[in-house]
This record gives structure tokens, sequence and C-alpha cells, in this order.
């Protein structure tokens, strides 16, 4: 890592998992092995952008973290790509394909994250339902530029607990999927310091449906056994 | 549950998983709470079955345990099946289906559980391979009459900590799929007392796939990450 900061875009970092990653992201500028960023919240309006920035700032601030180190800003979808690195999509599937056709030629050399999970209602149940390509990470991997590298990770992290940065105290295994070494070390050590989480090497992309199936499997075994929040340890 | 003892034939009961079960499913028969049950073994051929069950003995009484309580016995997997009212298909996917239609008829009324995970090995890794039917419980349900009650578990449970009936300290999560209320209760009590597992409810069999998937994803996570013998919490 150079000492510059990281500057990581969250786009629809508005919605729930969005949200924990902008706060759990931002506070690894407080910590000594922290990976130090700047992060751009990403939305359709920039506007709805800069109040969700103002908003996690003000949380940290009544957390009583020190904000003067730790910057989070709004923008729309399109200029925060522009000027970020690490580009998170925490959009729902349905959006998230027509949305990397608009942001397609920003995302050139850079990473991109996909906690994205395609699934459907049925019922009481949430049912897997990948994309012709196997995984919303392939397809995603499909939509953009050779010089992309996509990340599949964060998929099975309760936003609940995400956001709860002050009394979350469970440690739960995260799975990172890439076909690029490089970038999936990055993102296993982003994944190391947000507090909460232990990274573990999913292996290469075309590995990602299963653990994108994990979300739907954790959201069924919580329902159907009284439980909620529900993380996954492997050991 | 009535006080009759439990039959139950583990066909394929020589090889890895079926080992362990054996070993756990006998040594219920020593516990307040286990399931009471005789465990048949079996296999093609009646000599190989005899001698796992032999050796299943010796192995109990060498680790102390008093096996004048617990009957294990050998059988081909047509005479097994047809004196049990349990059958578990501890034999892997390409030999299943073919197995199932020479037992079919024998198989009425009866419960089985299916541990079968359909995969493929790729280079260093193990890729989920599902049949047409979506998993391999969904591809068993279709060869088995409609009176049996199909129930997927033991997926992810490691063979080597199953059969480590003295030291295996850890409890893992079982996940239990079936449509028939009733079964999946007694498959979950049988769990439950296996001394290792702690069963939770994965809903229907059609949510089987994802348990079945997170067996290869198990393997590589180990294999990736330079761990073995995993199994999973979810918390």
């Amino acid at each position: 890592m150079n000492s510059e900061k990281l500057k990581i875009a969250v786009l629809g970092g508005t919605g729930n998992i969005g949200e924990g990653m902008v706060l759990r992201l931002a506070l690894q500028n407080l910590m000594p092995e922290g990976v130090k960023n700047e992060v751009i919240i990403g939305s359709r309006s920039k506007e709805t952008a800069n109040e969700a920035a103002k908003k996690a700032l003000s949380e940290l601030e009544n957390c009583g973290f020190d904000i003067s180190r730790i910057t989070i800003t709004g923008s729309t979808n399109l200029e925060a790509v522009l000027v970020a690195e690490i580009i998170v999509l925490t959009i729902s599937f349905d959006y998230v394909l027509p949305l990397l056709d608009e942001i397609r030629r920003a995302l050139e050399g850079k990473i991109v994250i996909t906690p994205v999970v395609p699934m459907v209602k049925e019922g009481n149940l949430f049912l897997y339902k990948p994309p012709s390509e196997g995984s919303a990470a392939l397809a995603i991997q499909k939509r953009v530029p050779d010089s992309t590298k996509v990340v599949a990770a964060f998929h099975n992290v309760s936003s609940a607990k995400l956001k709860d940065i002050v009394k979350c105290e469970s440690i739960y295994d995260a799975l990172v999927c890439s076909d690029d070494a490089e970038a999936k070390k990055l993102i296993m050590e982003l994944t190391r310091n947000m507090g909460c989480l232990k990274p573990l090497d999913g292996g290469p992309l075309k590995l990602a449906s299963t653990i994108e199936s994990l979300t739907p499997l954790l959201i069924n075994i919580a329902k159907l056994n009284g439980l909620k929040n529900l993380g996954i340890n492997i050991s």
C-alpha cells in the first residue's frame, strides 16, 4: 500500500448494507492497521448521496469517533466512479447491470467489488436465482472492461451487524473470490480491518455462485429457526 | 418415538462418511437421549458389509464403549433396505441413481436420507455440478416412490471429525431439508444426538442445492487457506 489514501466509491451507499460498509471503511482511518481511504457515497441523486454522507459522519461523531481524520462525501454514481480506485456495488441485482452500462468506461483498470445476490422471494423463503452466466459476479464481469478486476465479497454479512459499529462483537467469516490475486489480497486486507469480519480466500470468480447462494440460505435459516442477523463461521 | 429400535440402513457404510455415520448412530444406544437403533451396513457385497460391521464394533469396543447394547450388522444393499425404516445413502452421486432403481420398491413409505453431493474436480478445486433437477436431493426424490420421505442432511460434515468419536470436540451446524415435517423432525433428533452436530431446519427439499454446494465450498476453502476438515457454524 502506498501512503496516499485509497478512494472507495460505495454505490448505493444509501441502502442497508451500503450504510454499514461506509461506516466500517471510514473507521479504518482511525486504526493502526486499516487501509487509509476516502469514501465517496454514490447515488442516482447527488442530494441523496450528500445527505447519506452527512448522516454517516454525524453517526460516527455521535459514537465518539474523531471524524477530523475521516472523509466521506456524496456524489452521483458516475462522478463517484470517476474519482475512485475501488467501486463497491451495494445495489440490488435488478439495477446493477443497467448501471454498469452507464458507468462502464469509467471502470477501466479499477477494482469492482460485488456483494450482489440475485434472489427471489417464494412464499416465506428466498431462492437463489443466478443469471445465465452462473452468478451475479460472472454477469458483472461480462459487463465491465477487461482491465477491470472484479472481486466478489461481503455477501454473507448481516447489514444490521455491519452498521452496529459500537456493539457488534461477533466475528464472521467473509469469503472473497477473484481471478486477480492482487485485487483479492487488497480486498481481504480491507475486510480484515472492518472489525467484525475475518477474510477467507474463496478462490476464483467462478466459485462465487455458492457464496452468493449463502445469503438466501442465511435468511431462510433465520426465518425457519427463529434466529436473526445470521453470519457464517467456517472452522 | 416408540420403544422399539429404529432400523437404520447405511448404504455405502463402508466408505468414509458412512463409517462415521455408523459409529455415531450406534453410540446413540448408549446415551440417555439418543434414538435407539440397529444399524445395518449395506454394500454390494455382503462380505464387505459384514467386515465393516465387525470393524465398527471392534472400534467401539477398543474405545471402551459397552457394545452389548449396540447392534451393527452387514447386509447387501437390498436386504438392508428391506428391513430398515430409515435408509442413509452415503454413496457418490454417480452410483446413487442406478442403485435407487434396484431398490425402489423396497423404499415405499420409508425415510431416505441423502448426504449426496454432485461435484466435479476442476484443477485443484471442486465445483458443484447439480443434475437438471436442481440438486441431488431433487433427483433422488424423482426416483423414489411418492410415499418415500426424502431428507437431505449430513452434507457438510467432515468425515474425519465424524469418525473421531473420542476426540472430536467441535460442534458443527447440520442443515436438514425435507418436505415431510415428521421425517425432518426425526432426522433432526438423530442429528442432535450425534455428539458433534447441531441440527438446523434447512427448509423444504427445494432448498437442498445450496446446502449440497457447501461441501465443495468447504473443500475449496480448506485447500485455498491451508485449513482442513472444515465444518460450518451459523450464528
